[in-house]
């Protein structure tokens, strides 16, 4: 690198500002923006169409010709210089791009990390393939961070007081912002990319590497940025966004209250229209209304609060405004009160706080206008009539937030995993006599079980989440089925990485619980991600209650009777799956059948629906209040809920399996079985109990799945490598 | 305080001494011991047994009194003077105890914190009478350390980073060493108090407080003394007992190497007996034979170190040695080599590191000689002829260290409980209705599904702890049957530390998830608990070998006729409960019947314990290695231990019902029923799966277990505070 530098330095055609450009993109972490990039890519295509395309050179001479063909007659005569085009020769040569090697990179395109991919021979499966397929259209992108990741820049280390950490967490942010991150979900006027898709891809990405990060980036350009997207006007996206997207503006979002977390109607934070000074006044009336566990209170210089929007006395319901916490100097503004969180069980990196306003005047345009507006005459306006569909609007924001922390909660679940199972194939303890080898680890059955039906099931809530991801995108209303969906893979996906790193903590025994081996504060950061974007116990039966009013609705548009009938025949059809040979079928090739696996699965969801609806139409009847009545079925509904979730996992591991490439069909198809099998078996009691299987039929099932682990150990540690995470995001001494 | 000690200072019949002794017991951290207090109490029970019984005197009169009678002449006329007793009796008054308040003091014993147990009066429990109950005779010496606890100078706070944590750990430990506990359970020809349970008492209490402070009192005074105590002799005693108990010798237990932690037999470190030297000479042979994770590594000023003893080319297994860390100046001495472990999860307050041993010589006298020694000619001797039984005796510290992290994992659990409790019966969200209060969590049954099955069944672990401790005190065998009791309910309490305490962290929400509520630290300490001191996993397959092993006993002793008539006898009466009537009844008089409950419960662990026997004998006839078929059977054989430890619990709980004070019997009762439906509910696929009950069956189980449940809501929050853990302790803003 010092010699480059030399040369640039030497090479008299630069000019000084040449000279600082050229050394600064060999920093990596102060390497070409994207937007650089993306001009640069244009203008290659541009003037390199021109050149003829039989010719087959080096980088150097490429470039040399390209920059010959695009500069304007002054700077020509600089380019057409023999010594100019030597210098670039010399150039390749010291980096080891010369001709040849220059070319077959051009021709073979980059290679990147592949090459980690071969290094199981005895699983027949091809990690490759199967890597490339899990990354989908993002490969080029994610390749790019990891490798920013994996820079030593990036190398990570224990943090122990939050300020420390606090302030590294701040400065990787804005490295991040500098490489163009922050800016891809937002729209291009404002200079972003308007890929919500490739922000997605960052935040999960970034999940693998530190959780800290992770949430202050989501804070930052997720949360607030994205909250003024959608709900400001266009106005206000370019009064803002561009500052949130490249930090140079810090904000946060300022929903939860102390007294209102999960119960976001009931709000308390005010913002009352005060006609003398044509602005709101925003309040917090009792301590308990303060804002609670906001990330980047601290840092934060401005913050979008949700607040109960008065008007003229009247209440319009929560709405969000644009607040400015400092001055010009940097000074909080009056009425601004910040407190600090403290300690947490982990993201110690993220300035959690506590902010209170004491009659704070906030000017009219502040309050974010996309769906309800004050007129300068002091009325209010909004295009929706439905204060409750507004609401849900207002809400809408959080729907992809909870698509991302259900990534990022599987990405720190398969961390883990990969930790626990490189682990398990090396760590040997205890063995058949003192003069043997010890045993693998994953030789032992109940690590097996412990570690194997989680790779499966990892799986395929990767091939759901990015099924609803891709629904998301596509879907401009924001369906409320799609809201439903959301909610109930929030909850499953962060459930089971709260679970899957305690199991994988365990399965590394001592060393599991040693900072340096890379599980500890996977553990502590992502513990959070059950409650925040929304409590799991509340987002569950939200899903529940979408299923029952999807089943009401059916009532009322097609009357009872309709309705019965469906339920009869449905009924009929379990009564042919329920007859005397199928609940005693132990046969392995019924056993593992999808067809099976996936009626199995339906069924125990159709059934919790109709009984809970069953249920819920007799305590209406007895008139109990709709409260009552859902009360005393709530455990029921939380049941429906997961039996809804594991159906959806299923049948988007199916159709996973209809699309992959052939090579690695038979071993999905294996993870899927487990998954699949594991599922039935966990609530085998409800099937013993409602006559769907017989005991003898359970028994068979606990038995294949047995079997079915077993024989996919040979490749499970290919399965979790083709994650693809790179070592310096494991951060684990045991890999 | 300071009106006191100006008082002091002018009394002129003080000496200089007394003065600075007096001073000194006025500081809480160094009151004066509990010998100087067992002195006290002798005196006076001999003094004051000559005072006339009918005389009605305050504190100071008769402490006046009785040092007049106990003085010799010199002193007598000291004493004697009004002077004296004037200042006594002013004393007196400046405290606010005088004669009135004093002798109700004195009548009424002392009241301490008792008050705190009338808060609930919705509730017909006498929370008081529970709480008795619990405490059992350590209640004194509980009393005392919990009002040591809720001193000032016991305030914690965040420590950051582990040197702070370290240092304050250390600090503390010297203090409750000041106190006297670190000697508890020496015996008395060291100073100690001979009393084991009382030093339990102090470890559980401990890790209601911190986590670290526990382990590292534990590893002092438990691991390190201990050990010295139950495999040194009686001059080995005499040498270090009194030092360790003191802390004024520091050490540590090394037991564990990064290449073996639960196969102990597979150690690496060599303890080579040098002939021509008299000394052993302990080697680490590679890095993965250093000693790991050892508390105390960094602090620690020597060794109980587990070796290989080889003595003149022959190995003797596993043993241990006293090995000298430092010099008398405290530097290491040479050979030694020390590693810090780093951060870890939680217990950053405890200084794990590795050791490792380049040829240290240890003298002769050094190796701990209770149950083998090497005699000056060098030869190697043992009572004890079998190398295996050698080995477990060598082991049996352990069982003890199981019994206390049990408890420990136990004490977590209800800090854990307490909070989240009582933060449900305070914490409202959502409500029926906007006007209307929003609904408290303990009103939500899913909320009471969380919380108060764990709290059942921490009374349940809780009295079959209490019952293996008794057993364990008076047990001078060390029985394996005890080893495997412990094993299994080591494992057993500790897994629901795990789980419990991860259920209330999300109970509370956002909340529990701040440090400064108390919950986080916790879960952070008490992680490793399911690992050290025995990994679960391996713990519970030792129950179900005992388990097994018992029964191939049976099978040896009294043949297989013998066996399989019993075997017959059994079926027969599985036979007679799973008649037509038994597998259907669903009322609720059957449904809560104590015998039921039992019998259930046994019906799985022998039924289990059948089939994987069975199993055994098959394999083993197919002439599989009894490796090969232990590995067939391991999860079975896991589920055994399981419903093994289920029963033991249940056992446990009923014994507790018939010797309990009448006031508590009916909730206690009302706790065994939700425990004892809980286990069955949870394990129900079995019971279907084996045709013990129906779905009619299992359906009216779930149900009543529901309405069981409610019905505890009201005294649940007696229930976790009649455990009388300080706020102290409980270290949380959410009670």
């Amino acid at each position: 690198m010092s010699i480059i530098h030399d040369k640039i330095r030497t090479y008299d055609f630069l000019t000084e500002d040449d000279r600082k450009y050229l050394i600064s993109w060999t920093d990596p972490s102060r390497s070409p923006s994207q937007a650089v990039f993306a001009q640069w890519i244009r203008e290659i295509t541009r003037h390199g169409a021109e050149l003829p395309e039989a010719d087959r050179h080096g980088l150097a001479q490429l470039g040399w010709e390209i920059a010959v063909k695009m500069s304007d007659s002054g700077h020509k005569q600089k380019w057409m210089s023999e010594a100019t085009r030597d210098s670039l020769l010399e150039m390749e040569q010291i980096l080891g791009v010369e001709h040849d090697s220059s070319s077959a990179l051009i021709l073979n395109r980059f290679r990147t990390d592949d090459d980690n991919f071969q290094r199981d021979p005895s699983s027949q499966l091809d990690v490759k393939v199967l890597h490339d397929y899990l990354e989908g259209d993002g490969k080029v992108l994610r390749d790019q961070l990891r490798s920013l990741l994996s820079d030593p820049s990036f190398a990570t280390e224990y943090r122990a007081t939050k300020k420390e950490y606090r302030d590294w967490a701040l400065d990787k942010c804005g490295e991040l912002a500098q490489q163009g991150y922050g800016l891809l979900a937002l729209p291009d006027y404002v200079g972003g990319q308007d890929n919500m898709t490739d922000y997605a891809s960052v935040f999960e990405l970034l999940a693998h590497y530190d959780g800290s990060l992770t949430i202050k980036f989501g804070v930052q350009f997720g949360l607030f940025a994205l909250s003024i997207l959608n709900l400001g006007t266009r106005e206000q996206h370019e009064k803002y966004l561009n500052r949130a997207g490249t930090l140079a503006l810090k904000g946060c979002f300022a929903m939860t209250e102390t007294g209102h977390g999960s119960n976001v109607r009931g709000l308390e934070t005010t913002a009352t229209y005060d006609k003398s000074r044509d602005c709101f006044i925003v309040h917090t009336p009792r301590p308990q209304a303060g804002k609670e566990y906001i990330g980047n209170a601290l840092h934060g210089e401005a913050a979008v609060v949700f607040a109960q929007l008065i008007v003229d006395g009247t209440s319009h319901g929560v709405h969000a405004l644009y607040v400015d916490l400092v001055d010009s100097q940097g000074n909080d503004l009056p009425g601004i009160k910040r407190e600090d969180c403290g300690y947490k069980m982990g993201l110690n990196g993220v300035d959690n706080g506590r902010l209170y306003f004491d009659h704070v005047s906030v000017a009219r345009d502040q309050l974010l206008s996309r769906f309800g507006q004050v007129d300068n005459s002091g009325v209010y306006h909004s295009e929706i009539q439905s204060a409750n569909k507004r609401f849900f609007i207002m809400l809408g924001t959080l729907v992809g937030g909870r698509i991302c922390v259900a990534s990022a909660g599987l990405a720190m679940a398969k961390n883990a995993l990969h930790i626990a199972t490189a682990y398990a194939h090396k760590r040997r303890q205890f063995g058949p006599a003192d003069d043997e080898p010890e045993t693998l680890l994953i030789d032992y059955p109940s690590h097996q079980m412990r570690l194997i039906p989680k790779i499966a099931e990892a799986y395929g809530i990767d091939f759901a989440l990015k099924g609803l991801s891709e629904r998301y995108m596509d879907d401009e209303e924001k369906s409320k089925k799609i809201e439903s969906l959301a909610a109930g893979l929030k909850a499953r996906a962060t459930w089971f990485a709260t679970s899957t790193i305690q199991e994988c903590r365990e399965a590394c025994g001592g060393a599991g619980y040693i900072w340096e081996n890379g599980i500890t504060q996977l553990k502590a950061d992502s513990d959070i991600f059950t409650t925040f974007e929304g409590d799991n116990t509340v987002l569950i039966q939200l899903v529940a209650k979408g299923l029952l009013s999807d089943f009401s609705k059916e009532f009322h548009d097609d009357g009872f009777r309709a309705v019965f009938r469906r339920l009869m025949k449905q009924a009929s059809t379990s009564i042919t799956e329920k007859n005397v040979v199928n609940v005693r079928k132990t046969d392995a090739s019924h056993i593992l059948d999808p067809v099976f696996h996936r009626e199995a699965l339906r069924f125990r969801e159709k059934h919790l629906l109709h009984t809970v609806a069953l249920r819920m139409r007799r305590y209406i009847k007895q008139r109990l209040s709709s409260t009552d009545a859902f009360l005393r079925c709530q455990n029921h509904m939380i049941n429906l809920a997961h039996a809804y979730v594991d159906r959806v996992i299923l049948k988007a591991y199916h159709k996973a399996l209809e699309t992959c490439p052939l090579e690695i069909q038979p071993t999905l198809r294996h993870c899927a079985e487990i998954y699949a099998l594991d599922m039935i078996s966990r609530h085998k009691d409800y099937y013993l109990e409602h006559g769907y299987m017989e005991g003898s039929k359970t028994k068979a099932i606990r038995r294949i799945l047995r079997q079915r682990v077993q024989s996919l150990k040979g490749s499970s540690l290919s399965l979790v490598e083709a994650w693809g995470i790179p070592n310096s995001c494991l951060q684990s001494e045991l890999v």
